[in-house]
């Protein structure tokens, strides 16, 4: 053979079972459609203690179905597949796990009669075509529909005593067969057991500089050695992931606390939430929970700040509002900063920012403001580079800080870099106070 | 061996070349993270001729990376890998490649070069660790970064003469690097010939609506039967996109101008704009085309109408700025809102929507003003049920025209659907003077 997923031998027992998600259909594969349902199962296995090792997917193809199944199967306990379950002929996945366990098709009439039911239900009469979803592989376990295909599972003849599991492709089916059918066999293969990823929200650095200060760290610590990290860069931020498993949940959040600490403590403050928590959520919270008003003045990022936090359900208790002083004459009108305050400084200045964040947090009478003014590009402006920027925050006492940089990117990473970078220095300095 | 991914020999060329998409991080396997990337290169090789055969996530595992290889590369003539690339040691394609292919991996100074500029270019020294990005395998071409991550390409010595692509795993980064480094040769595999996507933006309807609309009108019309038509729900608006392939590009436009122009007649005014105009860009191309100048107020949307303009480059010639007035008291006191008419109509009313447009036209002296006002959710207010929303756009006459109806979906999906509704209505009212 050319090369197995798993170099293991079978014999090897792993420490946590492995799973494979197998993700069928053309659609898929043509880009047309995004494999949500792939993320899904990998949660929902991760949090059951199962290590998922591959999602693969294919179209609807019997020979490169059954490849796959094969090719799967040879390197985990578990093969988890969603799709090719409906009535049309291009719905495969029956056919492919009977051909790849060496079976034939049983028709099961009781299957037949639960789809017959859920069309009644529908006050519609079953197509003839959908009989076509009773037919499952010989010894499998039927699933029951809760839309109109039926699911199943059976474990191969291999060295592994792999278990292939069939589930539909429309997610809430799919949701629900899992919970259902598979969820109860887990057990068989974990012998129980909670794994959980502790979620740390980086603002500021770069994702290699936040994996040297972090990896090093991790050496040595107790319970690290335990633990899997990871990084990632998703929207305005860096994740560090922390995960780990143990009898339950509560243990391993008492295990994981040392090592969130360990990670904050080294990064000096650049952690903004942990979990659920990120920039935004954490800025409104420590607002609401001062009784603090923030209004903001924005000009290079034309209303993002306000818009990042107005996503966040109850911004309207902290947010005021804001003015996107875009051009000089709408910071003159808008926000009455004088004409030659703009002509002395230039519109992207340390002064612009200081006057913009003292006039919004006047106009709406709010206990914090921040302003920024920066140059987006793709052009320079007024002999300035594209990234240099200014961000501004006025404290209740009427102090005003400035900070400024030039900020990398294009056009949108400099409109995001910039929000958060001024979101952040509100942050610190809440949770200063 | 257990199975191949294409039951065809080597030797019976295929009409289309195949490919496979491999995407590599633990991340996907934990399901913190959807693969879009796999999305965003099938379509994009679709596009170009190619027939995506697989989609393949392996975490940061050598040994597993490897085997997926070998066995993604005995089935297709292209596997374009995603990932792996980063700067840290849980990065592993370079390896993985290496390995596959039987090769020693060399460092290229040029490309260490590369990265350093680009640290240097952000005002950063490179870390030290990052000089093993320059690290590719012998005989690759490399592929110069965009962001710090170079990609490579090379060409196995398999039946297949199988090529790999390896491109860093940030979308942006991936899409730059497919198109100046993958794109290029796919002409070899392809054996020329041009594939063009016409996408047309479709605002305010839903996808069903869009495909019961189009499918049935292409039929029958002269070209459509060798076009691949595909649906596609993004961000706040729907895609139409017509897949046509010819001899060249112009042959190709021209054989798809019929068929754009009869779709955008059918969806009856819905198409704000084709190819790379969405709503956003053709909005403010046609104030600028009429010399005319906008600002907004907002309330739901909290400056994410302003923002979205403020993404396209070059805004600023044409949107002035605006009001984000989220609480009551700010629409009294940045935009002069009597406290009366929000006693009287309610801050999600059809009248203060009206006040909101005129007010931020005339403060901020522009031709044209948008407003908006609403229950984002996920509670009701003010009795109203979430949803709820109103629109107004004010007009260079001093005539202000207010559109209301209740809007589906959560905070985000409102937020976003509100804000093209206004945008739509002033995009309808600019192109018909």
């Amino acid at each position: 053979m050319s090369a197995r997923p798993d170099p293991d031998a079978p014999t090897d027992a792993p420490q946590r079972p492995r799973a494979a998600v197998l993700s069928v259909g053309s659609e898929l594969l043509l880009g047309d459609l995004t494999d949500t349902n792939a993320t899904w199962l990998s949660r929902r296995l991760t949090e059951h203690g199962v290590e998922v090792v591959h999602h693969l997917a294919v179209g609807d193809d019997l020979d490169r179905l059954v490849a796959a199944l094969r090719w799967l199967a040879d390197g985990v306990e578990l093969v988890v597949i969603g799709g090719g379950l409906g009535p049309t002929a291009d719905d495969l996945t029956r056919e492919a796990v009977a051909a790849a366990v060496g079976v034939e098709l049983d028709h099961h009439p009781e299957l037949e009669e639960d789809i017959a039911a859920r069309f009644a239900a529908m006050g519609r009469r079953m197509p003839a075509q959908n009989a076509r979803q009773a037919r499952i592989p010989r010894g499998a376990v039927p699933l029951p529909p809760v839309g109109t295909a039926p699911g199943f599972h059976l474990v191969m003849d291999n060295p592994r005593r792999t278990r292939l599991a069939a589930l539909p492709g429309v997610p809430w089916e799919l949701h629900a067969l899992f919970d259902a059918g598979v969820v109860p066999v887990l057990g068989e293969l974990t012998g129980g057991g909670v794994t959980l990823t502790r979620i740390l929200h980086v603002v500021g650095r770069g994702e290699s500089d936040v994996a040297e200060g972090v990896e090093p760290l991790l050496e040595g610590v107790d319970g690290a050695e335990d633990a899997v990290l990871s990084f990632l860069a998703k929207g305005h931020e860096i994740q560090v992931r922390l995960t780990l498993s143990g009898p339950d949940r509560d243990a391993v959040l008492a295990a994981s606390e040392p090592l969130v600490e360990q990670v904050r403590g080294a990064l000096d403050g650049a952690v903004a939430g942990v979990d659920d928590e990120d920039l935004e959520t954490v800025v409104l919270r420590l607002l609401r929970e001062r009784g603090a008003t923030l209004a903001t003045a924005e000009s290079a990022t034309a209303g993002d700040i306000a818009a990042r936090l107005g996503r966040v359900p109850g911004a309207s208790a902290t947010l005021a509002g804001g003015v996107v002083a875009y051009t000089a004459r709408a910071k003159r009108e808008a926000l009455g900063l004088p004409a030659s305050l703009l002509d002395e400084h230039g519109t992207v200045s340390e002064a612009t920012a200081r006057a913009l964040a003292r006039a919004v947090q006047q106009r709406f009478g709010v206990d914090h403001a921040l302003a920024v003014t920066g140059v987006a590009g793709p052009s320079s402006l007024e002999g300035l580079p594209v990234g240099s920027c200014f961000w501004a925050l006025a404290h209740p006492d009427g102090e005003v800080e400035v900070h400024g940089r030039r900020i990398p990117g294009d056009r949108r990473q400099v409109i995001a870099r910039l929000g958060s970078a001024a979101l952040d220095l509100l942050r610190i300095r809440l949770a200063a106070t």
